[in-house]
């Protein structure tokens, strides 16, 4: 008892999303034990995502003020008195939010729509759960939320599997890519890499990746993409109708968040195939409804499970999976607001930012 | 031989959509076999639909100067030398398109997308087949086309198996309805309803439809709806998910082709759904993304794949479908005419109008 | 802390199988809340199961000494202080095993499998967890473990959620009866009278029961079944075959536990059809396994996931799903012995027997 | 007309399996268009199976007198009138039996089950359809049943699509394995170690292969195994538990034919996994059924259903498979006997005889 009092007297440094959309690295108190399912985890690696800078410009409204930053590995610091599973010392994934594990919609394999609704780092939109840019982050209802990472995997491995490689993973596995199947990702970002490296794990016969950056398009290349589009200078729907022989693609995975993109799917998406989007685009697109109907495609979309946590961090053990290429830059954590000014201008090829303790 | 010329001598009635899109009633020779698969059908049933609505006003732009018609069932007159599976004297369903049975598409079960590509009625733009709308009608592929009709099943009963009840069993087994499940079917047109009474085999707690004709809603109370919304006075999304205790529903089924309606979809439909588009909608709307994207939403849409036509008969003959409420209307085929008009204007509170020889 | 010491002291009724099998109804001391995540239920109904029956002659051998039991509803006494979701006062279904929620098997919706392997009323075999056959039970992992019952329904009509009616949708689901498809059940115990009546929720064309006792067929016809077989008198797999014009059935489901029956069930489920075993059968057996390879057959067998509890309390909620006429016999707790020898000997037709408190 | 009278006349080599099950190398009349949807193909290589031997030593009863052989590739020679898709001089894969494409069975994906029930040289066991190896073959049912091949792909990498290849990837696919599963295939025969080459296309974490002869486990090393187990001197059962950590593989693929290893499959299939059997075992087997139950597993078995042939031929053209190293031994035609005696006898490493015309 004694020691938690001294702990609550900590500061830790923690970065804020402030009024007017200001970041500012702040001294904050440190995470204590909250409730019986809690426990505090002492962030070893997180990132910036690609949702941050939505946040930051204001493009996803949130209510500011709040720690930002939903990405991460860490050690465990602290248990509560009802985890069941987990120790001081266990090195763990942290999950983008939280799943309760008993509701309706956890038990239906639906973390992401978990009835507890408390997502890190975006505020009141979703529980108010301080962030993991961070030096300490509280997660509730551990046991059914974070998954354990071996000894053999580094914290730089393991260190997307909480967020952008479960979604990568979620958007190939909605498309149920069958072996020799022709696949299109659009969006060479953090996103659209790891839905071409999980894509792989499938034998389609072509994954034709589609983005506005070179550099973005030959990382794709190295993690498996057969073909790439710049669709600056190339029209990508007709392209990929090209590559196909005129049918298109079984699958499309729509990961950048553009508009033209989804369109652009719907377009070069064969009679009967799925359209898997994980991009967030805008709340309200033109839509070319009569190229669902009239080709009798499927559109899943949404955020990921997490379903496969465990299976993501197996697959980088047995060396089925890298996805560190995708870490182009390294920070430590006082210098994290350098990680977003490079993160977000694309600075020097910059396709992630590891931001590790000082 | 002799037999075939003095056939192709004799002329029967059929009913053409010609230039500026007139109907008319006029002779023409009998189809005869063109390919050793063909069979010629004698038509003992047949029906308009609601396509046919968009044909005849230019809403589906189409090549006039065919015969219209794609739903009937009929009784085999001759078969072609290389049909194997019937001979004259069986009654036979006529789907609204062939199915060529060796392609990719149908072999991969997606008779739609044959690549053969003949759908009855549409004129030039699907391989130019006349239409059942006729005395007689030619049917390429027989064998792996049409399905047979036992003798316990009437011609009313089997009707619509050929189109309008697979679309609507189509619509609902993509929603993939469980027990207890909650449903919404948006139109309560001929499609809606037959989706109604498909729903219905599921045992869904809930079927909630919506129309803005309460005549049309009354049908579908009979037909297994629990609840129906009339639009024209409800607010249908708000209601649905006042209806299912904030939650919306699992399945939400658009058979109405109206914009509004597809929105409505979005909005009632509960996270980790399916919305099963089956209507016809315009070809570009606009589209709420965001609600699929943070409702983990599934849409399908699409014609039918007609795999299911066996089973449809199967399920009239041992009553556990019925869809004869629908046919309000029945005119001899020299009337055809008269029952457009009474379809088209909904008179006398029609929902489907069977053409019977005369 | 006085309150539970107190609690300590407490004596309960339960009914314990005791070394040399017998059954000896005893005072024990109340359970307490050991874990944060548990909870005290107080037993407001219980049932006797088939298995109890298989303990109790030591055909599935068990070490004994232990408080028997493993289906029943009841109130929540007392609460762990990591339990989150449910108060003392809320009706609940006390599963036949709990859900850590954790683990991979739970994660993946295998609860059967759960690593923690806690099941109730079986002893040492899997955890030593006392059973349901007490007047006060412990319920460890309650969050994820039990399901809330509405005031709308009664215990005696969730008495079944946690154990044989899952067991019977789990062993229908398995089978995916598609509508108008025809099913044979062998077996019209409990379970067997479960799954007739979770299989007609999915519309078949025939539900064909099979059993020896003539009582328990009439059950089966007032749940659903269509067709009944008694296999004393007539050979069920002939006769199946018969009844459906010499394909078999696509579904058919063992819930006897007799390797007549499974032997059966091979010989009439169709080319591509679906054998759910839920029976349980003698652990080695004599197997047509060329029925299996010649027929392209699928067996399905285990456990149910207890996946479903909650859809099965809505189905019973909304009146699609009725077993109260499964319960032929009603003792009070101090006759526990009573209802053991009605059921075993299956004495006045009895199929269930309910235990409620004195 | 006359071309076809002359052609009666013609002779054609053919293997028959006469009386006494004694092989026998005989001129029979070329084989001749009979029914409008025939083709004739003139075999441009063929293979002798597994089963071949199983019906030579009588092991799989079968009436003699007949020409043997289900395993090819050809030209087409000639085409029924009723034939649409294929002319002569198509190269195509030869399955092992037809698929009318018209009956039920056909319609729901499942051709081992046609109607019609006409395989290749089995004799009046199914339809007395005279085999493949045979210098002209005639092919009923030709749209729905040959797929093309393109120019790009060799007789030697096509010659196992039709039967072997087929059934490998079958079994894979009837284990749904996830990328990161671990696998083990018994049996390291010719369709074992097709099951290897297509479980590799899914990703799994290992693949174990079992087999009794290192010359076949090498093999399958080459093919994409990971593990091998020499079952002579290792407990399979037990090694593959070791090897993946106690739990047992997700996957068992049972290839082999043995009933023990039907046995050890049972003993190392995780909880809740999948045991594909796709060898033919034999027809009545003990069966340690209590592990079918206390695992939940599930048992899928039977014929390929030939759904895939084309996404093979695809997948061997993108340069995804290569079976060709199977194919350690090639004999011209007329030396055909010798080669039944190197595969029978497994001379010389043997693993698969392509035969080629002389």
């Amino acid at each position: 008892m004694q020691n938690n009092r001294i702990r609550e007297c900590c500061l830790i440094k923690a970065l804020f999303l402030r009024n007017n959309f200001q970041l500012s690295l702040e001294e904050t108190p440190q995470p204590v034990i909250s409730k019986p399912g809690d426990i505090i985890v002492r962030v070893t690696a997180s990132s910036i995502c690609g949702s941050d800078i939505h946040f930051i410009t204001g493009e996803v409204p949130l209510e500011p003020d709040f720690i930002i930053g939903h990405e991460g590995v860490g050690v465990v610091e602290e248990v509560g008195s009802g985890v069941e599973f987990f120790k001081p010392g266990d090195r763990v994934v942290i999950p983008y939010m939280v799943s309760c594990g008993y509701c309706s919609e956890c038990k239906a394999g639906r973390a992401y729509a978990c009835l507890a609704d408390l997502q890190f780092g975006v505020g009141k939109a979703r529980g108010d759960l301080p962030g993991t840019q961070a030096e300490f982050v509280r997660i509730p209802f551990a046991d059914s939320s974070v998954v354990p990472i071996p000894d053999s995997v580094s914290d730089r491995e393991a260190l997307f599997v909480g967020d952008i490689l479960s979604t990568g993973y979620f958007g190939v596995t909605n498309g149920n890519i069958q072996p020799g199947d022709e696949v299109a990702v659009f969006g060479a970002g953090p996103v659209g890499l790891c839905a071409v490296a999980c894509a792989k794990l499938f034998s389609p016969s072509k994954i034709i990746l589609v983005d506005l950056e070179d550099y973005r398009l030959e990382a794709g290349m190295r993690l498996g993409a057969t073909h790439t589009i710049n669709a600056r200078s190339t029209r990508a729907g007709s392209e990929i109708r090209r590559l196909t022989g005129g049918t298109g693609v079984q699958v499309s995975i729509e990961a950048s968040g553009a508009e033209a993109a989804l369109d652009d799917c719907l377009a070069c998406t064969a009679k009967g195939g799925i359209l898997s989007a994980i991009g967030m685009t805008p709340f309200s697109v033109k839509f070319a409804m009569g190229k669902m109907f009239y080709k009798n495609l499927t559109m899943i979309s949404g955020y990921t499970t997490l379903n496969e946590m465990r299976r993501l961090v197996k697959l980088i053990e047995c060396k089925q999976l890298d996805l560190t290429s995708l870490i182009t830059h390294e920070v430590p954590f006082s210098s994290i607001l350098e990680g977003y000014r490079i993160f977000q201008n694309r600075l020097d090829d910059c396709i992630k930012v590891m931001v590790v303790p000082d």
